[in-house]
């Protein structure tokens, strides 16, 4: 039997990690191998990549710098770790996957989505998740966390903070729009929601991917 | 008064951090400000990448993964210290740039050369060198090195040797495809006369670039 590949995606703090995990032990009480990872990571390689993308260096990669190392990072896990667990029949979820670079990168930082897509299939050799679960955070919610981080690192520069909003608006249109392009690869779900009602949800998409009857649409 | 950007390419031990050196100190003799850098590298976080790619790990990268750590190297090396350089009115000379990535993941890898210029045109947003020397070794030097190198390693093993081979052969026939493909570019010069003769050599065609009377042909 064929494994299925499914990501997560949204913003920091739309609960990517718990859900991940949270349909991991359902697949698993349910008898299926599972594969659990993360980008950029999931490999000794990757994880070094990881760190110099999110660690305080004095020299912080430009934007395309950083594309090119979350696509580095990338190209090791799929080759190194995705693609053989497939090929064993497991279930691989994994916490961000393309749809990050397209939205950071691309909605966020504004580089081209189209050369993007390319560069990702370079990396990814043309591999796409069978679903992807998308955790959409109302920009309310997003605008009261991110109030709340700058509150406690204090760094609650007026300049800061809107520029963090208009940012927070684009990545999330950006996810939202890809998920609207391909309905019958993403699964919206409102993560505003109590963590059982949401993990129902996720596990009720993959549901959906198993029998066939589709993926699309907002459920909630 | 607009800097020069000078890259030395060819294969490993044909001389390029050498004669960086010696052109960089005649520049500076003739009184001109001269930076020099290497790929890849030339930034802390640049630097890192470098010892991503050429330490043993476990976990080696996979060539995809090879071909976009030196990608991101080269966007934060270009963004950060060769365009700053070139704006202030200096010199730049790289050891390594664009052309090793064609030459070494390109033709020595299999890795479509079209694909990967438009790579490296996002990388670089669109850099290329006013003048690339090009330290040509003949096949036989190189095999004698390489014969050399592995019985220094003890790494004689005939299939090795014979893939050492190939591939130094793809990679210097590509650096000369190269070479041909944009001869104004490209100065080719034969590194296995005297470090001297070779020194003036590099000398000239860079006294050819600044004299506007062009770069090409094949000098020894």
């Amino acid at each position: 039997m064929r494994g299925r590949f499914i990501t997560f995606e949204g913003p920091e703090g739309s609960g990517k990690s718990t859900h991940v995990q949270l349909l991991a032990d359902r697949l698993k009480a349910e008898g299926r191998k599972v594969l659990v990872t993360r980008e950029p990571g999931g490999t000794c390689l990757a994880e070094k990549i990881r760190s110099l993308v999110r660690e305080e260096l004095d020299d912080p990669p430009v934007t395309r710098s950083e594309v090119l190392l979350f696509l580095a990072a990338r190209a090791q896990v799929v080759s190194q770790v995705i693609r053989p667990a497939l090929a064993r029949g497991e279930w691989v979820l994994c916490d961000r996957f393309a749809d990050s670079t397209f939205a950071y990168q691309g909605y966020g930082r504004g580089i081209d989505v189209g050369l993007l897509r390319n560069f990702n299939d370079f990396a990814t050799e043309g591999l796409m998740p069978d679903l992807t679960i998308l955790l959409d955070v109302p920009l309310e919610v997003s605008r009261v966390r991110l109030a709340e981080r700058q509150a406690a690192t204090s760094t609650a520069a007026d300049r800061i903070e809107q520029a963090g909003v208009m940012f927070h608006r684009r990545l999330r249109e950006g996810f939202l729009e890809l998920a609207k392009a391909d309905p019958a690869r993403f699964a919206v779900i409102d993560s505003s929601g109590s963590r059982e009602s949401v993990a129902d949800a996720v596990h009720a998409a993959v549901g959906r991917l198993v029998d066939g009857t589709g993926i699309g649409g907002k459920s909630r």
